[in-house]
């Protein structure tokens, strides 16, 4: 146990998830998309996560094929940013962005009293246009994210909306789902986090490594 | 819900959890200890983590001490960094350390064909001497650390110790709870990861502040 390599901790992890989970429900998921939910479940030792899961059916064409392109992937925090791997994205030329300490951010948040993280969106939402937006901590970024979609003010090809916790997570969540025009991945629910939107695009990278 | 600002989601949040915790277990935790566990359930949406996270008896003195005086706190993963607070780290003068992604970390794994987490304990934790270890990911850095620690060649005031996963995680912290020369904090079983460390480490940052 000790003395296991990466790869070998990886695979056998794989092995026991396909083992315990669901294989009726695991079945219905798009081929495509079976590595992805079980690397989540992977970051995060929780199988809800199979149920919770909500996608659009284009997400993962439109998703690759942004990554692909080396797009812009824009976080909400810097835990993301944090855990995309480097690797990856140097391949594709994708670049990660995420405005919660910058100057301006910081500023507009304090002068109009919100988040930090809807500032960031308000400010910066526009470089992921043919990208990716990836939130996994403020459902205040996440609404926002959505209102500038819903008006046509910005155009990402994806979003991964995944906010965690107790106010907000879940509604923003919803609203996101009402959205007809992009495409998105979602944990309905209270549950999601930062582990998760990593997962998420960790896993579609390496698919099309 | 849009406008909320950051302390109200966070007050609002607090609520909610404290109305729906299991008061009968919850009551059991030490007082000092408590705004810890309801940090973690925040961040994870998941009250599991009332019933998995056990700590020795001196675990909040000796963190806290070590945070006072501007410990070091080495962390297995760069997600751990990310995420806590740099305002009260700079009021400490505490320095967050990962090597993860050192040039000989890099180098001893390959050589040595272990895992980065197992070479950055190896080659840096005598660096967390007196400060804190923190691991949300690898068990292959928390089986290095214990050793250390159980020969005596590192000397930490604390260890986080809460890896996520199907391989090594459970195993790892089980080891853990075996060590009686360190103070530690941990979640029993598959569940932990980073956002569980980072809200361990911030919820104590922000009791001592």
């Amino acid at each position: 146990m000790h003395n296991l390599q990466p790869l070998e901790i990886e695979n056998k992890s794989f092995e026991i998830i396909k083992e315990e989970i669901d294989e009726d429900y695991f079945s219905l998921i798009p081929e495509e998309l079976k590595p992805v939910i079980v690397r989540v479940i992977h970051a995060t030792a929780d199988f809800e996560f199979l149920y919770n899961i909500k996608f659009t059916e284009n997400f993962f064409k439109k998703a690759t094929e942004a990554l692909k392109n080396g797009c812009t992937i824009l976080t909400d925090v810097k835990m993301i940013e944090a855990g995309i791997s480097k690797n990856y994205c140097e391949k594709f030329g994708i670049k990660v962005k995420c405005y919660m300490s910058s100057e301006d951010v910081i500023e507009y948040a304090k002068k109009n009293k919100t988040t930090r993280a809807k500032a960031a969106l308000l400010l910066h939402g526009k470089e992921a246009d043919n990208g990716i937006i990836a939130i996994g901590n403020a459902p205040t970024a996440l609404f926002q994210a959505i209102e500038m979609i819903k008006n046509g003010e910005i155009k990402p090809n994806a979003i991964i909306g995944v906010p965690v916790g107790f106010v907000g997570a879940e509604e923003s969540k919803n609203e996101l789902t009402k959205l007809n025009n992009v495409e998105y991945i979602t944990s309905l629910g209270r549950k999601g986090g930062t582990p998760v939107a990593v997962a998420i695009i960790n896993a579609l990278l390496k698919i099309i490594s």
